[in-house]
């Protein structure tokens, strides 16, 4: 009996996952370019989204809001009380789950998206369970920082850190922020209500797509991140000199792109020397880019991530380094125009010691990582204790229309969460 | 006396160098784009060039025309017969001087134009002085290839080779080379005409700026060009796969831009290794080309130049190879999308040697260099005996409105022409 049970539940769970991928083909039609993928902050597309997802949180019992900062939140109420703790006497805590709504142009059906319906299919599987908290599912309105050039939108304004002064920034078509609030219906001067009191929540549990092959690679459907990678972000600039590529001798030409070249190679070398680094230069921008002229200047974008903030550094500080001694030895001028760097982000322990002890409830073998790209749950960590949980991402492809995931994965991190919960619901009543 | 007579004859040398300069500042007045020196292939402001050199032509006693491939002639006519020779008692040969009025976009003052003017004063240094052969002195219509990305349109008129299927072609305004050739007046049925046959020319010289720092570097006004460089022009693809910066794992990226990289470099070290040789990649583009992806596809342009064409043909083989080594090191594909060859020409070794006798005869040191851009020489080499004179170049910036050349180089320049001429006089009335 206690077989059948197993196998009626995973039928049920393979059913649940299907609906949840019908749910992200039918949101990808919602779109600001037909035939593609295209849904930035706040645009009416976005405005059909929370129609449709309202609708099925509402169908789950959920009380649904839209924030000022354009975040759709439903809430599966507590429906018990914690025991022996003094907040039972108060609000009961809140369990945060979700991703985000908007996408990248021409972007893919799971980004963000498929994070937001796995709380919804959560809250369908816990039916009636009683729970000694609460259960935000948050569909957050902007994480790609593709319309105002600032990513994050959303979570800075769950998280209480939406800096106002953004308001006055522009989109491409010259609406301002504060009017793209107004013109979705919502109120500029609440947004600091959108802010969540920390000792108010549990913590964020995002789930989300890989968007690398780290799981495909391992054969696995799942893995908890064990921490989000710090990443510098470099522009470097070789000044050179142009000159006709048939008349000037080799020596002494002052070719910006050859010692641009070997500080690719250089970055690469790096990369590779330190483990779990990833060191990548993704953009050339050459002038006067003729064939029959030597290159004057040369730009090269480096990007730099890895668990560890000290030894991402150092590889930067490396990497400079080379890059000047590299343009001197060939006479050609040598700065970085652009520097940017954010911190590794650590994930809760605790929250991520229960995701890890749900993984094995599930029955799936566990597998940890770090995250090497940015999510809602970087800012999110600013101010609650967070855990993340990667589906594995056939292709590996992310941002684009071919981002793939299969169901009997989603099955299994919808079955995660499910435990994840179970052990939580333990956890806070036992407190 | 004569140091006097030397004096005095280096003074007008002089004043007739500023006039030549003073008239390209005038030419460069007729330009497509006011502000800019743009002059392509039967433009208005071709037709307002022409009128005025033709002017300046007359008044030279000259007899002027125009060919049905646009270009300008200007003939000073024999005016004392060869002496044991039949040819004495038919037509009297000729010698070409001049180079191109074409420029290409935003170009200078002097590339192409100066060596048409260096003829007019020729002429007007000669005077009435009794010569056994004619001189025309030729301002080719399309040198460039810009408006029909086809070059030397107009040396190819009077070399005879001419391919007349490109009167089919469209520039970017839609207008047929055909259409062109009528509008400026001129009739396209007839460019067979413009072709001189070789046994009446003695041969053709063409004076022009060097387009590099080799002059500059020796602190010489002038070179003889001893022969015009062959030339490789590639296009190399580096085929990977693209990927999240952050979330691919070093091993086993496809990266496409570094293998590119590292070709970037043996680029630079084979033409280091070879002497005389230019080898340069002047043009990247790479794709996505977005500072958080990893490359999936960049295009190289490869240009290599050597006298020796073996010697050259042999580098680009070397290349070839390790790209396709160094693509397979990292799992990329690679192929050649684009190759072009053109064979090295020999300059005339007789017009050549009375060149080199006039750079001596003019008093100034001679230093001969191999020319690292094709000419209209190069065109006219396929039919007629060619030499070059170069003119330092200061600053080495060609095809760029910095373009510069010295008065005091151009009085060399024309003084040379000069001593050329009365060499020549000398070996055709001995012939």
């Amino acid at each position: 009996m206690a077989g059948q049970s197993i196998h009626e539940q995973s039928l049920d769970l393979t059913e649940l996952a299907k609906k949840i991928m019908n749910r992200c083909d039918e949101l990808a039609l919602h779109t600001e370019e037909p035939g593609r993928v295209t849904r930035r902050f706040l645009t009416p597309p976005m405005q059909s989204v929370h129609r449709l997802i309202t609708q099925w949180m509402r169908e789950l019992g959920m009380a649904v809001r839209v924030d000022a900062a354009g975040n759709l939140v439903g809430r599966r109420v507590a429906n018990v009380a914690a025991s022996a703790d003094s907040r039972a006497n108060s609000n009961p805590r809140v369990l945060i789950v979700g991703s985000h709504l908007d996408t990248v142009p021409n972007a893919g059906k799971y980004d963000g998206i498929l994070g937001v319906l796995l709380g919804l299919a959560l809250v369908e599987r816990l039916g009636d369970l009683p729970l000694p908290f609460s259960i935000d599912v948050i569909g957050f309105s902007e994480e790609e920082g593709v319309r105002f050039a600032t990513p994050y939108l959303g979570s800075r304004g769950v998280a209480g850190n939406f800096d106002t002064t953004w308001l006055g920034l522009f989109d491409s078509s010259g609406v301002s922020m504060r009017d793209a609030i107004i013109g979705f219906g919502l109120n500029p001067s609440e947004i600091e209500l959108a802010a969540y009191s920390p000792e108010t929540v549990i913590g964020f549990l995002e789930p989300h797509i890989e968007q690398g092959p780290v799981l495909e690679r391992a054969g696995l459907p799942v893995a908890v991140v064990s921490q989000i990678v710090g990443q510098s972000r470099l522009v470097v600039h070789f000044h050179g000199e142009a000159g006709h590529a048939g008349t000037t001798p080799m020596v002494p030409r002052r070719d910006a792109l050859v010692p641009a070249a070997r500080l690719i190679a250089a970055v690469q070398e790096v990369g590779r020397r330190n483990d779990g680094m990833r060191a990548t230069v993704g953009q050339v921008v050459v002038h006067p880019n003729a064939s029959n002229v030597i290159p004057a200047d040369v730009y090269l974008s480096i990007d730099v991530r890895h668990g560890s903030d000290s030894i991402r550094l150092a590889a930067v500080d490396e990497l400079v380094c080379a890059g000047a001694s590299l343009a001197a030895q060939d006479g050609v001028d040598f700065g970085v125009t652009r520097r940017n760097h954010t911190d590794s982000v650590a994930v809760s322990p605790q929250m991520t010691s229960i995701l890890r002890g749900a993984v094995g409830d599930a029955g799936v073998q566990s597998l940890e990582m770090v995250s090497g790209a940015g999510h809602d749950a970087v800012v999110m960590a600013s101010r609650f204790p967070i855990a993340m949980l990667f589906l594995r991402h056939p292709g590996g492809v992310s941002h684009h229309p071919d981002e793939r995931v299969d169901v009997e994965d989603v099955a299994v991190a919808i079955d995660v969460l499910e435990k994840f919960v179970s052990r939580l619901a333990v956890e806070e009543t036992s407190v």
